[in-house]
């Protein structure tokens, strides 16, 4: 670390390790067992279809369907594992057409969050308290957050080096062993940024 | 002006005139008169319903639908007054809908930009090179511009002081006498950074 403010700063944006993975998360639910239970029917087995960039985090091949005030959505993803508490992650897009105003959340602050029914073709069911919007994020190890100076749940400003270059402030840094470098936006923000595969973020310091 | 660099600044920044607000642009279509006149037929009476927030713009009770190579849009709004040429002008998340690849671009500048088609009851035309993502931009007034230290078509960075906060770079200043002070992004910028009525962008210098 240098002696002053500039000398650090300089280091800081020279640090070969600020360079991101930046990608759109989609519409999806993230299941209890008992509302699993409830949809598909006990002791169903559901299918895997694809493992997603976090580790251990999967996609099913079933879908259910968002039922708003409004509209719904069809044909929506099956995050897996199961979860303790069922948690549906939209688009403020997404938000307009079923008719609710889901707050703006980190995953599992869940408290007084927007209701929705999910339905498939077995069971239709009402979520309480369990659809927010998701608030931007990067997913990275303890020893990506060491490389980049930064902390869990330190919130950074990060720019995307994109054909429309935006900076998203009140980025929420999360640090776990299990997590892969990432940063998550979901589908208004990656369309706001005009998002393209390998894409990448910087953290500004 | 002050001495050096940082006085300037932070005149700037203390800058009373400096809280420029912003709207959402939906999709729409500025019709040619050629292209009118096939769409409702010769002579047909268009019927103005509201006045936009630029002086002497205003949208027609009159729709359109958009018919893409994947997905069609329907009750698309009309701006007028007529213009030279027929633009339209959607978001990337309808581009998806659409199945086209619209460039990001400035209003007018449609060489080469996408392909769709328009349909009325009536009529069924082809715009060939017309349909764009419009580039984020500011409209202000002459006087606005000096009162902000910049001139038309400069580019500059906005932050946008909302409940998702964003630093929109490559932002296009539009000064002309004919306008009103406003910043316009469309609705996936406007969603990612939870947009609501009296929200302020503040230039950075």
């Amino acid at each position: 670390m240098g002696e002053n403010g500039e000398i650090v700063i300089e280091e800081a944006n020279n640090n070969p390790y600020n360079k991101i993975p930046v990608e759109a998360s989609g519409r999806h639910i993230h299941l209890s067992q008992e509302d699993m239970d409830s949809l598909f029917g006990q002791g169903y087995e559901m299918t895997v279809v694809k493992e997603l960039s976090q580790p251990g985090q999967y996609q099913y091949k079933e879908r259910v369907t968002l039922i708003g005030p409004k509209g719904t959505i069809q044909r929506v993803a099956i995050l897996g594992p199961v979860r303790g508490r069922t948690q549906i992650e939209i688009s403020l897009t997404d938000a307009v057409v079923l008719g609710i105003k889901p707050p703006i959340r980190e995953s599992g602050d869940l408290d007084g969050a927007e209701a929705l029914f999910v339905s498939t073709p077995r069971n239709v069911l009402k979520v309480e308290e369990g659809v927010i919007v998701a608030k931007r994020h990067i997913h990275m190890t303890e020893e990506d957050a060491k490389k980049l100076n930064v902390k869990d749940k330190d919130i950074v400003k990060v720019k995307i080096n994109s054909k429309r270059p935006v900076i998203f402030e009140e980025v929420v840094v999360r640090a776990n062993k299990n997590y892969k470098l990432s940063m998550h936006i979901d589908y208004d923000e990656a369309n706001a940024v005009a998002l393209e595969k390998e894409t990448y973020g910087e953290i500004l310091y």
